[in-house]
């Protein structure tokens, strides 16, 4: 348990760093750089936790998600250019978080009582609203509505959890291999250029 | 009370589809199509149920709205372009739709306790918000902004039936009189161009 | 009590009005700009009650800052071009109600129990929060992220009265002393072009 919560942790803060570098194209200062790295750290789950009314929210209750965010953002205004030539690091760091944050967006839906259709797409909105709500804010389209695999491969990964989780599969070992599901389904999809038919 | 229900799932069941087809000419994939349906849907009654404390969510609590939104994007993916010329269908079925929403939205809104006032503004959030929500989510200006009188007709039906509920008129005869008034303002105001003046 | 009462619906006038009178440029009817002055006068008190879990809403709970609202798009609707060229008088308005309303938000979250790191986000949003709904509903980029000293003004007078309060100052003189350092800020960057650094 203490491992996940300094994963948690982490993840919020690589979540912030890359946040705070998203907006570098656009006219903004520092403030707006935070404000957007803080955005896209919590969006998700705050947005999942109103959707559930599970209060107090995490980083209100916690303030050490709050710590997490400031130092991201302070490490993207040290090093912006260092940090963004990480760009490929950045992309498999920002993998790794949606997949974690997607199981555990599941978790916590699973622990209020909904039922699995609702946890799939709890899991899913961890994962990826805090990035929608930072487009949406900043006037991009976000990257949901792009051709690339991003948000269905969390909710692939989302469902393939339940169904294991429905067989009674041990929480480290599901845990674990739909994580693995998530960044798989990503990593391929990006190196093949796959991509979902359009509609038309 | 079996045929409100039904009325219900099969107004989410339109809207998602209408909501599918709305981005169309965006670059996207199906995964984002399904996405818009969603939100379309689900939109403005999840604002209204979050502005007035009252949980679980409609489609949290009752998973068959979400099946009815699973259907309704399932029928724009096999059907787009039978759909899509059924455009004046759609404008009916829309129409439909917010004006029944509208009042549904009213009388959610009475029986959690508030002022008629509020009540009408929750009528008119149910109706029209989740579009909103869609179009600033893809970078649109969402309708509302624009000449055509849209929210402003379930505006004026909320306020019809709220003046009418006022004078213990029974509530199925006002449901259906509401319901028209909206459909009747945004037919008329279509066929005959009239819009609201502007602010110069 | 009384005064501070007073004023917050004075407050929510002039956001009203500020709000309705925004989007005037932009294809739009007296609807959209009655709609758009109602977000900006309670959309961050929204936010921000909604995150603290915080019910009923102001808005929903005390009518009379409809009326508020009202009036004021009223207002706007009656002397739209008197009212725009008092631009500098709103400027002053603005900033007066930026700054008052960051230090009743920094209050009403310390009175619901939260951290004051907490409370200085909370301040904040309740100020600017509301139009950055605005612009982001009317596909404009907020305020926030242009170079303008606005947001951290409102943030920056937050922590200061957080300060004082941790000394006891009384609270009377902390409002007034923090109100005045948000105005002070805001004005002389105005004045002086100032701008925090960009990111690059």
């Amino acid at each position: 348990m203490d491992l996940q919560y300094g994963l948690e942790l982490v993840g919020t803060f690589v979540f912030a760093i890359s946040g705070a570098l998203a907006i570098r194209e656009q006219e903004h200062d520092m403030f707006g750089a935070g404000f957007t790295g803080f955005i896209t750290a919590i969006g998700g789950g705050t947005l999942r936790d109103i959707l559930l009314d599970s209060y107090p929210l995490v980083w209100i209750g916690d303030v050490n998600f709050l710590y997490s965010i400031l130092v991201g953002v302070l490490a993207a205004f040290t090093f912006p250019k260092f940090l963004s030539k990480l760009r490929r690091t950045f992309f498999l760091f920002d993998t790794l978080g949606i997949a974690f944050f997607t199981v555990l967006g599941v978790e916590k839906a699973l622990s209020l009582g909904v039922r699995p259709e609702i946890a799939a797409i709890m899991g899913m909105f961890s994962a990826v609203m805090g990035g929608v709500i930072r487009d949406t804010l900043t006037n991009t389209l976000p990257i949901l509505f792009r051709k690339e695999v991003y948000a269905s491969a969390c909710l692939a990964g989302a469902i393939f959890y339940l169904i294991l989780n429905s067989f009674n599969v041990p929480r480290d070992i599901n845990l674990l291999v739909s994580i693995v599901v998530i960044i798989a389904i990503r990593m391929l999809s990006m190196k093949y250029k796959l991509s979902l038919p359009r509609l038309d």
